[in-house]
């Protein structure tokens, strides 16, 4: 295990009805809030009305950014930064998934910093404060209710990047898993995949000796496992929704990734197609994860395979390549269970991109830790992927 | 799954060499601390002379309080409290295991509260403000460096109660499992058997739904299991040090018990057994859990416990409830494997003192909720557990 820093500074109000805790969280920060939010599923499903009464019980002022899209843009940041310096704004309220907390994350870290907030994905500038950001939760996925992690598209240079700052974890998030109730089947599906593969990327590590972190990965994929089909045939199964909703955010607070190197090749990967092809992102990574895994797998690596396939689908076979082949399969056989699409080519991305793509994502560099990737090596993946391979 | 709130504000420094992140700590808060240790093995491990440098590195005045016992007594809070008074003390820093934080906490709630600390325990007052508190932790078992409670013995009444307040939280906890080294066999035992314990009293529930923390909860035991005879057989191994540490501190910082009915009656008895004897408490609680379990199994209780037979210990037995008590017997033998006592005689436990004992535990009411237990069940327990019955 290696050495460790951890803080989880969000308060969490999760269950049924907990959005009654919003007025006395906003409060102590202030009475004007820029409210984010999608392309407006937050009024079919009732959310907004709910808001909008709570901040007039509350006297809170607010305006609003409405129609952030999946894969956020730089575009939608800059008109909140606008917005929070006209209407001197004291809180962010993001109500939606991980796209719209995003998008309030760095609008709440660029309505104090002098320039453009792209600057904080080229490394031209640090996060160094931001407004308070709150967020109401209608999707299990990212995580970003309870890290302090932001991922922009920028659709002028075609990157999707990702940006990080202690003052960027919410202040609260408020989990009512009802909310997630009207999330349709395909996001339901891409969602439980994301949650999985942050879990991933953090369990195929090359560090020993993290035991605890590595059975606490597990116990979140096989809730997910459990509960993702569940979730994708009965809709308003609360039980389902709760325990999705609860696994997204412990997957990617820092309690699996403290003490051990971690991957994030496959995300790296995904973010460079979804950045060209505005792909749902955990319809990307369902598609890669098999074949990444089937990538990496090795003599140094399959052991740690091995151990994926026997305690997370209990798989029985002595032999450790047997096992990690199965429990591959097994692995892609789900995703397919869900719905997914199962190859680049079935989701409309072109052959001929797949070697930019490629480039898009390594940057010159290697990616991975558990192996590391260069462009080559990515390339691989993505050829394998494009053609849905047999596995 | 039951509606909770979680907020973990401790921000936790853990590995090797840790300690350094200490004056930086403590700075914030001010240059005036009272340092509450024990028996004096931070003496015997060079931790007390490290301390002593970090404060005068950093112009810290400190105040020390030495000598606070195993199972706390509330005479060690007064003296703390005087002290803190005295010195205007600004942050109380304890070193050492579960019950010199314990006894810290209390003392920086009662610096600033006008009558006794033992109010605090009577409900005759509330918690409302603390000095702020930090932890450098030498011993896994309590989990008290990343929680907001405390237990405190009052030796005038012979009673041994908790408390607790978000106040208490430690703003912050070093964790070097290496400080642990020199903990002697029967803690490591105890403290290993203290850990499990906690997970079981918030495993062991009769809310449903709760499936990520129970597959998690597993993992803590699975951890507890794989790593507590190691640091018995070597007590210098990092990985069984780290691993157990990092759990103790999982085990009771909200992730287990949120969304769930809690248990507790266990800790219930074995508080009333070590107020009037001075047991080690892990050891205490590896004499009663397995009479607990075989007590509480009935056929409300008998799926949960044969799940935990078959998730923990890989027990393949289809029947409930021999699936069941091998999980017992196997719970049993674990904690004998550790060279604890399996029963209350041999520890010295009167006869005679039971009922007294079981009255203490329930002052009249019912504990426990995974099955409510009467004075009179908590006597059949007790009287199991002091003759060490076959299980």
């Amino acid at each position: 295990m290696l050495n460790f820093d951890i803080h989880l500074p969000t308060r969490i109000h999760f269950g049924r009805g907990k959005l009654e805790e919003l007025g006395k969280e906003i409060l102590p920060w202030g009475k004007k809030v820029l409210l984010v939010y999608g392309g407006g599923s937050i009024k079919r499903n009732g959310l907004y009305d709910q808001l909008l009464q709570i901040f007039q019980n509350n006297g809170i002022a607010h305006v609003e950014l409405a129609g952030v899209d999946p894969n956020p843009r730089i575009s939608s940041v800059r008109k909140g930064v606008e917005l929070c310096r006209k209407h001197a704004v004291e809180l962010v309220l993001a109500a939606g998934g991980g796209s719209t907390i995003d998008c309030a994350k760095i609008i709440a870290a660029g309505a104090g910093y002098e320039d453009d907030a792209w600057d904080f994905f080229t490394r031209k500038a640090r996060i160094s404060h931001a407004l308070p950001v709150g967020t109401v939760l209608t999707l299990a996925a990212t995580g970003s209710e309870m890290n302090p992690y932001a991922v922009i598209s920028n659709e002028e240079t075609g990157q999707k990047l990702g940006t990080g700052s202690p003052v960027l974890f919410p202040r609260f998030s408020i989990l009512d898993p009802e909310f997630s109730f009207s999330v349709p089947a395909e996001q339901t599906a891409a969602g439980t995949v994301d949650i999985m593969s942050h879990v991933f990327e953090q369990y195929f590590s090359p560090t020993t000796g993290s035991y605890i972190q590595d059975r606490l990965a597990e116990a979140m994929l096989k809730t997910c496992i459990h509960y993702g089909p569940v979730a994708l045939s009965q809709a308003d199964n609360y039980e389902a929704r709760a325990n999705l909703m609860w696994t997204g955010s412990l997957a990617l607070n820092g309690l699996l990734g403290s003490g051990k190197h971690t991957d994030w090749a496959t995300h790296d990967i995904e973010h460079a197609i979804s950045a060209r092809y505005d792909v749902t992102h955990g319809l990307g990574l369902a598609i890669l994860t098999p074949y990444w895994m089937q990538y990496v797998l090795n003599e140094q690596t399959v052991p740690r395979l091995a151990e994926y396939a026997r305690n997370v689908w209990a798989i029985e076979e002595s032999d450790d390549t047997k096992a990690a082949w199965s429990g591959i399969a097994r692995t892609a056989d789900f995703f397919k269970s869900l719905n997914l699409a199962a190859s680049l080519k079935e989701i409309g991305i072109e052959e001929n991109s797949l070697a930019v793509i490629a480039e898009q994502a390594t940057g010159g560099r290697t990616l991975g830790a558990f192996k590391k990737l260069n462009t080559q090596d990515v390339l691989k993946i993505l050829q394998a992927a494009y053609n849905g391979d047999t596995l």
